[in-house]
C-alpha cells in the first residue's frame, strides 16, 4: 500500500491514527504508520510534556499533531488573547445551560462539580487564540513533522509559519468545496471525511465523498477518512484515488491507549447503529455513541446545544466526570466513534491492528487481481 | 469485474440497474449489465404490458423485477385484497394532511387536482396485498429471473413461490441484521445499500455496511448498494467483497430514462450536500433532492408524515401533478436520488455508462496493482 506520500513522510504504510494517547503515536510509528497527537484537551504547557515523551520514545520516526481552528466559532474575530477569551465566553455560557447539564448528571448519580466556573468552564484549544500556542510548541519538536486542522481552513499566516519551519500542513474536509479553499490556502494533505466518521463530520459518506475530493485537488494528495477499520476499507480509498487512511475509532480500542475499560466495552457492544451526530458536546455536529446525554440535548422543550466553544464551557463538566468517575458516567460520557465502531469487538496491541490491517490489503488487492484473471 | 454471480444470471458485468423505465432495463442489458425494473408504480395490468415490452426487445437477456413489501406497514395483518386494503386506508387519511398537501401545491402556483378521493389516494404496490399480483404477473414473464424486494424480508410463501417457478430473490437491507434475516429466510442474493442511497435507506454508510453485511451472510452474494456512480466505485465494492453493483441515482441520468429534462437539470445542477432523508413521500426514510415539498413535512408545527402507506396517499398527489406540469413542479415533485447526484452532470447514453465504469474499473485495480508492484 506504498503511495507517494508515505515517501513525502518517511514512513513505511500511509496508515495515520488520530489519537489523544502519546503510547499510541508511538506504537503507531514503530508499526509502519504515522500517528498524530490530538492537542485540543492539552494546555500549551501540558503539550510540552506529551511531545518530549514523544520525542524521547519513538526513536527517529516522525509523528504529527492535530489542532482545531474552526472556520466559525463564538468570539472569532476578537484579538483576545486566550485567557481574556475564555473570560468573555464564561460569561455568554447562560446558566439555564450549565444547570440542565448538571441536572443531567445528578439525575444518573454523578457527584456534581461544585468547584468555581474558571476550573469548570473550560474554553480548550477550540479557537485560534488557545490553538496557535499549541503550534508554537509543537514546531519546537523536529520530529513533529505534520500539523492537522481538523475544523476548517487553518489561516493563511499560520500556513506560512508552518512551512516556514519546514513542516507540513493537512485539513479536513466535508465536501470538494471545503477540499478547494484548503488546496487554494496551499495545504499539502487533504483529508476527506466521510460522514460515517467519528467526531466532526459531515453528511457526505465516505464512498461519495473521497472521489470527489481527488478529482476537485489533484494532483494534491488525498487521506480517506471516515469508515476505515480494516485493510479490505484501506484498498477501497485506494481504489478510490486516495494515497492513504486516516483512521481514529480503531486507536480507541488498542492496549496502549488510555481509554477506560469501561468505555472500551461500551465500544466493543456498541452496533454501527449506535452512534449519532450530536451538537451535544462540542456546539458542532460530531459524531460520537448514543446516549442519555445526546438524547437529553435533542429532546424537545430541553436547553438546545450552543455555538462551539461555548457548549464544551457546558459538556467539560461531564467530560472532567468521566474522567474521575468512570463507571458512573458510561450513560452520559463524551463517546466520540465512527459508525465503523460496529467492526469493534476486542482491544488488541497497536502493533497487531497494524500488521492485519496490511495483511487484509494484500488479500483484497489479490482477490481484485483473480477476478481480473478470471475475466480473461 | 466478472464475479460468480455473473455465471449465475447469465450477465457479463456485476452491474444491476434499477430503474422505472423499460427502455433502460433493455439498454442495460444490451451493454452487458441486469436491468431491473421498479414495479410499485404499475397496476398488474401497466406491469404485464411493460414486460411485454421488454421481452420483445431485449433478445435473450435476461432481467428483473423490483417489488416493495415492507416489514412494516398501516395495515399489514389485514387478510383484505388490494381494492379492500385501499378503501380501508384512505379513509385513515386525515383531512388535514390532505389539505396541507394541497396547499403546498397551491402556494407553488400548481393546479391542485380536484378529483375524487379514489382517483388521488393511490395506494400502488406497497404493500403485500398489492405486490403479490406483480409478483404473479412477472413470473409469466421467463426472461424475468430475479425479484427483488426493497424494504424487507420476502414473505415465506413468495420465496417458496418464486423459487419453485426456477426464478432468483433478492432483498435489500440496511444493516447485518437484517441481512441475517434475509439469508435465514431464503434470499438469493444480497443488496446491502448504505445510507448514501437514493431512495428507502438506512443510516450506515456504505463504506462500513458493505463488509459487514459480506462477513454476516458469506457465502451469500452479496451487491453493493448507495454511492455508486463510477468504476472506481465498483472496484471499492468488490475489494470490500461485495461480487457487483446496484445503481439507480445514474439511469435517472441517462438518455433512454423518462425523466423530464427539468428533473434532469435539478439532478445535474445538485451537489452531494443537496440530497434528505425524508419521510415526506413514502412514510419511511427516504433519500432524495431537498425541495420545498420535503422542507414543508419537517417543519415543527406543520403536519407530521403519516406512516407507509398513507404518507403516499397524501403526496401522490404531488407526483400526479409532477407529470402533469413538469415546468412548475420542480420545488415540490418527488426527485428520489442518492448522494452520488454530485457527480452525475450530464445526461449519457446507457450504453456508453457502462463503457465508462468498465475502464474506470479498470483503470482504478491498475493502478492498485501498479502501487503494489511499486512497492515490493
Amino acid at each position: 500500500m506504498r503511495t507517494p506520500v508515505c515517501d513525502e513522510l518517511g514512513i513505511e504504510f500511509p496508515i495515520f491514527a488520530f489519537t489523544h494517547c502519546r503510547d499510541v503515536v508511538v506504537a503507531v510509528a514503530k508499526a509502519g504508520g504515522f500517528g498524530v497527537l490530538g492537542a485540543v484537551g492539552f494546555t500549551p504547557e501540558q503539550l510540552e510534556i506529551e511531545l518530549s515523551w514523544i520525542d524521547e520514545n519513538i526513536g527517529d520516526r516522525p509523528y504529527g499533531v492535530d489542532i482545531v481552528i474552526p472556520n466559525k466559532y463564538e468570539g472569532m474575530d476578537s484579538e483576545m488573547s486566550g485567557d481574556e477569551l475564555a473570560e468573555m465566553l464564561r460569561k455568554m455560557v447562560p446558566r439555564e445551560h450549565l444547570e440542565f447539564g448538571r441536572k443531567i448528571l445528578a439525575d444518573h448519580g454523578v457527584p456534581v462539580d461544585e468547584s468555581t466556573d474558571e476550573d469548570t468552564l473550560q474554553l480548550l484549544g477550540w479557537t485560534e487564540a488557545t490553538a496557535t500556542p499549541q503550534v508554537e510548541v509543537a514546531l519546537q519538536h523536529p520530529k513533529m513533522t505534520l500539523i492537522a486542522n481538523a475544523l476548517g481552513t487553518p489561516p493563511a499566516d499560520m500556513i506560512e509559519h508552518i512551512h516556514a519551519a519546514g513542516r507540513k500542513v493537512a485539513a479536513l474536509c466535508g465536501s470538494p468545496y471545503q477540499a478547494r479553499k484548503h488546496a487554494d490556502a496551499g495545504v499539502d494533505i487533504i483529508i476527506a471525511q466521510g460522514g460515517e466518521g467519528g467526531g466532526h463530520c459531515g453528511e457526505v459518506g465516505s464512498i461519495v465523498l473521497w472521489p470527489q475530493v481527488v478529482k476537485e485537488v489533484a494532483p494534491v494528495p488525498v487521506l480517506a477518512a471516515g469508515g476505515i477499520g480494516s485493510g479490505q476499507q484501506i484498498a477501497a480509498a485506494l481504489a478510490l484515488g486516495c494515497q492513504g487512511a486516516w483512521t481514529g475509532s480503531q486507536w480507541l480500542m488498542v492496549e496502549e491507549a488510555e481509554n477506560t475499560a469501561v468505555q472500551q466495552k461500551a465500544y466493543a457492544d456498541a452496533t454501527s447503529r449506535d452512534t449519532v451526530r450530536s451538537r451535544s458536546f462540542t456546539g458542532k455536529p460530531c459524531r460520537m455513541l448514543k446516549n442519555d446525554w445526546t438524547e437529553a440535548w435533542q429532546t424537545p422543550g430541553n436547553p438546545e446545544p450552543l455555538g462551539m466553544p461555548l457548549q464544551y464551557m457546558v459538556s467539560g463538566m461531564a467530560v472532567k466526570a468521566t474522567h474521575k468517575y468512570p463507571d458512573q458516567t458510561v450513560d452520559v460520557a463524551f463517546n466520540p466513534v465512527g459508525q465503523v465502531v460496529g467492526q469493534l469487538t476486542k482491544v488488541e496491541k497497536t502493533a497487531t491492528v497494524v500488521e492485519r490491517w496490511v495483511e487484509e490489503y494484500v488479500e483484497a488487492t489479490t482477490r481484485l487481481d483473480e477476478l481480473n484473471a478470471a475475466a480473461l
